[in-house]
């Protein structure tokens, strides 16, 4: 599992990398429960990206994949896609901005991100993960 | 901020620009964290565009940027366009017909109209923050 | 039927209650059918004042009474107030603060008012009516 | 306003007052539009402390009161209580263990906390406040 402390980090981390990137972000680190452990929104990024940003982070710690992985296989069931949103009240956001996040082959969260374009987000994220020592893939 | 008085001119400039075009409207106001300050239905609007002016509303001032340009933006994203509508509880409308209110750079909230088409709710939305002396644009 | 001209009239009296009685308030104007005719929302008075007023502004319009006596009916049935505040989405709000809006015996509308406490919300609504020619009762 | 680095001071001082107090908690951090601006849960909260932070947090930044107060003002009035929360998808929060944010006077956000007891959480919100340099009053 992922310490608060763990989460700190990787919320650090991408805020280095978005500042790298040239935009400012929101992001949010979920528990493998797609509960939310900690957030944090950079200064300029609209207040809705904080739910833009836990919506993609709960979608990679779901399903132990890149939220572009669900946004991908989506693409041709649209009443699919609906259909899980709406029964997870909002939460399914299968669009491109975050990554799953794996200790010793372990799934451990979901860090997803918004703010800038879904492939600025998810490298934000990917390079945050890294940075920690941890993994996007199992 | 807008003031209440800003608000009302807002609404009732945009109801003058809505006579000009021939069509009745609903306008709706809202401040830049997302809420309503002000509405106004004009008579012969039906009563749905109540609603539909605040979600455009809602969504300029969320971005900061005229609706049609999150529809622009989320036209090949259904899925994604989707979920925003979900986490935001219906208020994410991506469609023609709203502005952002801008005063001296900073964004004081979003100016959304229904009854015409898009393209005829924009143009009243934007007559009227020029008829006020406010922006569109930072 | 209430006019937009009706409506803002009725806004327009009930910021003169309000500012008599010293506490800034949002009213929200609705038709007989429960939607939302005009709106404003006094300069300091919370944003969540909008959502109140339209709350206690649809109770009265749905009922043809004031919300206050809502209010007194649903106290002892606390289990079927949450049932129809659920069923109408969290329109339905037994609070005292909105009186409906009656013209020659015909139910027209409602007025709801929220920021003061509720006898004030009431007593500004009820002055507003009153000073735009229309009636509180059948 | 307040920014990244003032709510993460927040979240950072609420950490130690809680340690001290020696409960986990989650602490969330709104800004004046009731929108989540940083969140951090503890090791050893359950993770449902982080919805019930932003309840109390965002009913703070509403009202610009510690939500302890809208516990005490609402303890007569169940169905309106019920009729806010549901009008505001969840967020209405009626109960202590947030306090308001006010810099030079000006409502800039609202600090909740969940884990503990409601008056455990609002003492190390109020603490963390006070060591950040900002007031819970005007």
């Amino acid at each position: 599992m992922l310490t608060l402390d763990d989460a700190l980090r990787l919320l650090d981390a991408a805020r280095t990398a978005s500042t790298q990137i040239g935009v400012p972000m929101a992001f949010a680190v979920m528990d493998p429960g797609g509960h939310l452990l900690a957030l944090a929104r950079m200064d300029g990024a609209p207040w809705v990206t904080s739910d833009v940003a836990q919506g993609k982070a709960w979608t990679s710690a779901a399903y132990g994949v890149p939220s572009a992985a669900q946004k991908d296989k989506m693409s041709p069931m649209p009443n699919f896609a609906t259909a899980i949103t709406a029964m997870t009240h909002g939460r399914f956001t299968p669009q491109t901005g975050a990554v799953p996040v794996y200790r010793d082959g372990v799934l451990v969260g979901g860090l997803g991100g918004s703010g800038g374009t879904g492939d600025q987000d998810e490298a934000a994220c990917a390079a945050a993960v890294e940075a920690c020592g941890l993994s996007t893939t199992a």
